[in-house]
C-alpha cells in the first residue's frame, strides 16, 4: 500500500526544504518507498478533517492503511523500523544510539535554532531585537560547538548514515539560514554530505516542485 | 546488569521533579528495573569524562554493559522496547502511535513551555519582559488548547498508559509552574493521574531525596 503524507500547498520557506515534510520525503526516498502527497492550505490545516489526523494542526502526517501518524521524528522512525538496516543499524546497541541522535536533533539541537529563527522573523522590528539577539546566537553557537566537537572528522554521527543523521542534517539546514553554521566548518561539511545524498536530492526536488507549481498558478 | 543513570548532584529546581532524570527514573520504576545513580556537579557535567558520555554535557545518561545512551526520550524508548507491553503496546500500529506522542511531547509541546519557563527565569528584569510575556503565554496556551481538545475525556493519550503519556506528563509538569495549565482542567487532571502512579511516586521520592541530602550537608 502506498502511504500518503501531507505537506504545505504553499511552502512558507519558498521551497528551501525547511518544511518538516522534507524529513519524511527524505526518509521515504532513502528506503525506496513511493508515496503520495496531499497538499494543505494553512486554513485546511486548522480544520476538523486535518485535526483528526494531527491534533496540533501541522504537517506532515503519514497514512498507510489503518495507521495514521504525525511528528516527523516518529514517522522517520517508523519508516526506519520497516526497512531494517537502511536507516537504523541492525545491531541493537548501534540502533539505540542512532535513536538517541534522533531525539538529540529534535529536543536538544533544534529548539535553540528554531527559537532564533522565529525571533529573527517575528521580532525584527521590536525595540529589543538588537539587545536580545546575541544571547540567542550564543545559545545556537553553544549547541553547534558541542556537536562540532563531538563530530570531529567523523563522516556521520555514529558509523553508517542513519535516521539520526537524517534528523540532525534536517535540523542544521535551518541553521544554514544564519551566519552561525559556517563558524563550524566540519558541521557545514557534514550538512553538505547529507544534502549530496541522492535520496535527499530527490526529496528536495519534489518539495521544490510543489512551491514552483504554486507560484506559477 | 543494573544500569547506571546520571542526575544533578544539586537539583536546580529544588527537587520539584523537573530534571530530565525524572523521566528515566519514572520509566525504570514502571518497568521494575533497579538502577544506580551517579550524581554530577555542574562543573563535572562539562568535563571530558561526562562529555564522552553526553556530547552536550547534560543529564541524564544511561549506561548498561557496553551501551551508553543520552537524551531522556531515547532512554525511555530503549527501556520501553526492553519490556514489551508495559510502556509500549504490543500491537504495531498502537506502538507507532505511542512513539508519535513521545516525539510530540519533546518536539511540539515542550519547546514553547521550556522557552517561556527560561524567559521568566532569565529575563524577568529586562525592560521588555512585560511586553514579550503575553506572546510566550499564548504560544504555550495554543499548544495546551490543542492537546486539551484532543484529550477530551480520555484517561491517557491513546488507550493504555504508554511511554507517550510518560513523556507528555513530564513535559506538562513544567507548565504546572505557570498559571496556564489550570486553564485546561482536563490537562491538569491528566497530569494528576500521571503523578498518582506508584512508579511516578517512587521516582519523585528518589530525586527529592537527592536534593534533601544535598541541602542537609
Amino acid at each position: 500500500m502506498t502511504p500518503t503524507i501531507t505537506a504545505f500547498a504553499r511552502s512558507p520557506d519558498r521551497g528551501r526544504g525547511l518544511g518538516r515534510d522534507m524529513r519524511v520525503r527524505w526518509a521515504l526516498e532513502e528506503v525506496g518507498q513511493p508515496y503520495n502527497v496531499r497538499l494543505l492550505s494553512f486554513s485546511e490545516m486548522k480544520e476538523p478533517p486535518h485535526l483528526a489526523l494531527h491534533p496540533f494542526g501541522q504537517i506532515p502526517t503519514y497514512e498507510e492503511g489503518g495507521l495514521a501518524l504525525f511528528e516527523s521524528g516518529a514517522i522517520v522512525l517508523h519508516l526506519a523500523e520497516r526497512h531494517p538496516g537502511l536507516l537504523l543499524p541492525v545491531d541493537a546497541n548501534a540502533r539505540a544510539r542512532a535513536i538517541t541522535w534522533m531525539f538529540s536533533a529534535v529536543n536538544t539541537v533544534e529548539p535553540p535554532i528554531f527559537e532564533r529563527s522565529l525571533f529573527t522573523i517575528l521580532e525584527r522590528d521590536k525595540p529589543w531585537y538588537q539587545e536580545r539577539l546575541p544571547a540567542l546566537d550564543e545559545g545556537v553557537r553553544n549547541r553547534l560547538r558541542q556537536l562540532s566537537t563531538y563530530l570531529g572528522d567523523r563522516e556521520w554521527l555514529d558509523g553508517q548514515f542513519s535516521a539520526g543523521d537524517l534528523m540532525m542534517v534536517s535540523v542544521l539546514l535551518r541553521a544554514k539560514q544564519s551566519p552561525l553554521l559556517d563558524e563550524f566548518p566540519n558541521l557545514a561539511a557534514y550538512l553538505s554530505r547529507g544534502e549530496a545524498r541522492p535520496a535527499y536530492q530527490r526529496a528536495f526536488a519534489a518539495q521544490l516542485a510543489v512551491f514552483t507549481a504554486s507560484t506559477a498558478s
